[in-house]
């Protein structure tokens, strides 16, 4: 890249890729101006070379034969195909080809973010990743550069737009689960089967990579405690309220004794919390930082132009080398990078907001106060109403802060009680 | 820089000067570890060598002998003594010695960026000055890189953190404009005599330099309409209120037909903004991109420790060669550089919010709408109180959008009339 125009092409034309191909192509002089370097799209791969994508792009760009990729002399490729293979080979091969990559593809970068890495270094290329947390909100460049100079003391993001978006709609709107759900589905916020979104998978994925950065941690992300919001019922967003909270799905990572707790899970979160005013699909991050302190920043975190604009400051960076200096201070998941790790999840505490669904006779609730006393977890409220849907009784349950492992023993007592209807829910709970 | 030893000089050994020294001295390990440089403070330089700041300093490395700083075979050199001059001088001093410049310095930059842009260029050095706006925010560097994809449609920034700690006083605690000023100052938040902070200056001259790299606005900073939060009654608060409002002193950057709106006001945002939210002497700062969308930053801008971080994090920057990147794209100032205008402020138009002192009596009224009417400013809402302190009437208009020279002209009228009692005053609204 020692001359000013750089080559670039990109795989998978869905819609970020028709994103991407319009700020590469229509924007093309202005970047120029703004940064001195000539960036020319000059080839797009994708199996389907018909569909419209609502951008222009010039005659003989796209083409459906990925080995034009491989044999182009690119300087850069973007991957947009998403999920785990090929994109894993292809990219393997983009490196090996001497091409530098841009993904946005967070499964990638939380599955085989050390193999992709080392294979690059060892290649001396760079991998640019920035697209694949928070769409359009620079929460990687802002941990690996910008609050450098901090020890990061914990994160909280809310970086998964579905499940956010349904929240609200069940907050605002009063819709239940399975309506806000179909709701997301209506406006393009859910997927057909929004399993990855609902069941904390996509958020927990996300969290991994921004604790590699933060903190080195190295850990499968599905060693990681992860409730998604599927468990989550009208009535928990009503009782959340009685207690001035607001439901949030929080990634979280925090620096504890010994290392990170990292966890996935709804929770209650004060309304008065920053938190707590992010609504439909907007993405939020929290960072507290020993020097600069809290530092929050809010946006869109999915959708073709968000992502396309994070997607292209990438490929910007990399054009310009910013890419290459940050790749080689970071060196993740490398060897000689300070690696803090990850606790075990039931050496931790917490204070959880537990939901019980019980037979409504006498005596119940002194069994379930006594088992949650013998396991050592004490209660700050409790709260408990008929079920509308059943002769049960819900039981909502604020504990005081408590081990991890007692709350999971006792929850697990509790539920192989004879009076317990249903699995209890467990949220987290923040002051 | 070859090798992986950065020498780094420090200029200012006040309040800001003691945490960066806390920084490079205490976490040289962890910065070495998470970057791989090892970046050395070897000179502090102030005039007192004798007061604490708070932070062990090896022998030998204080001196109030600038010379020593200008002489040592230093890669970077920090400039934190603040004001214009001697720290132009001294920064034009840097630069011819070989030295990168790192500076905190708003006011510097504000007025002397062209000259000092120009000379660093000539002599192959950079300046780096992410402290220079919003402390901890990383602002300046989404703009130049996170956002480059961007077109930058509008910058909103509460960057005076002493102007929004008493906008909050009197909004929650319903203290009076002079009362909230001797609280900012018994914590800290004001200086004695705290003119640049409440008339706009500060604002407007971070706003400047935000204005520069987002848009390549080149302007005087004298130039930009200019009102503080000095003209801020508590009923002014209170009206606000009644119509949903939070005044925020706002720093406004918007791209409009011929170039760039620049504007620092209070101003009135719906109480569902997120600026409306931004309390205390939090800064926050919202852009909308046109692919990103809105993209909301919040975080402490100023103070010892955040503003050490950013300060750091551009002392790492430099030492890495991210600066150099950065410094040479964007070419601030320089030849060459997209340069919108800034518009012609009589030539924009808004929607305003305006207070008038009037004799109490009928037919003030009318002669009031029949000004602004004959100006061509229509209204859309009106109130009338009489004044607790005089024989007056309070009367707060708020105005449909209207053209800036048009409401200029009618405020001139209406406070050249017999029945106007005290100069008319402005604030922005916002819907």
């Amino acid at each position: 890249m020692e001359n000013n125009t750089v080559k670039v092409g990109l795989v998978g034309f869905g819609t970020i890729g028709g994103g991407v191909a319009d700020i590469l192509l229509n924007k093309k002089e202005e970047i120029r101006r703004k940064t001195g370097k000539a960036i020319e799209l000059v080839k797009i791969c994708d199996k389907d070379t018909a569909s419209d994508r609502g951008v222009q792009i010039p005659d003989g760009i796209l083409t459906d034969d990925l080995s034009e990729i491989i044999n182009s002399p690119l300087d850069i490729v973007i991957e947009l195909i998403g999920g785990l293979e090929p994109a894993r080979t292809f990219v393997l091969n983009f490196l090996k080809a001497g091409k530098d990559v841009v993904t946005a593809n967070k499964a990638l970068v939380a599955n085989h973010g050390p193999e992709l890495f080392d294979e690059a270094r060892r290649l001396g290329r760079t991998i640019a990743f920035e697209a694949s947390v928070c769409g359009g909100i620079p929460i990687l460049s802002s941990i690996a550069s910008s609050l450098q100079a901090n020890t990061i003391k914990s994160i909280d993001a809310i970086c998964n737009g579905t499940s956010n978006f349904i929240l609200s709609q069940m907050e605002g709107k009063g819709a239940d689960y399975d309506g806000a759900v179909k709701e997301a589905q209506r406006l393009g916020y859910a997927e057909a089967n929004p399993s990855m979104d609902v069941d904390g998978t996509d958020a927990v994925q996300k969290l991994t990579i921004m604790a590699q950065l933060a903190f080195g941690v190295k850990t499968d992300w599905k060693s990681i405690p992860r409730t998604g919001i599927d468990i989550v019922k009208s009535l928990d967003i009503r009782f959340a309220r009685k207690l001035g909270k607001r439901i949030r799905l929080l990634a979280t990572a925090k620096r504890v004794s010994g290392g990170v707790e990292l966890k996935v899970s709804p929770t209650l979160v004060p309304e008065t919390s920053p938190l707590a005013k992010v609504c439909d699909a907007f993405n939020a991050v929290q960072i507290i930082g020993d020097f600069v302190g809290p530092v929050f920043y809010q946006g869109l975190g999915a959708g073709r132009k968000p992502t396309a604009s994070a997607v292209c400051s990438d490929v910007i960076d990399t054009a310009l080398g910013r890419t290459r200096i940050t790749f080689d201070a970071l060196n993740l998941w490398g060897p000689g990078r300070e690696s803090v790790p990850a606790v075990d999840p039931n050496q931790t505490s917490e204070t959880a907001y537990l939901r019980l669904k019980v037979e409504d006779h006498p005596g119940v609730l002194a069994k379930t106060t006594g088992i949650l006393g013998q396991h050592g977890v004490s209660i700050s409220s409790l709260l408990q109403e008929a079920d509308d849907d059943s002769s049960g009784a819900n039981l909502i349950i604020l504990t005081h802060e408590a081990p991890s492992g007692s709350l999971a023993a006792a929850i697990e007592e509790i539920n192989s009680s004879s009076f317990v209807l249903e699995k209890t829910v467990k949220m987290s709970v923040r002051d």
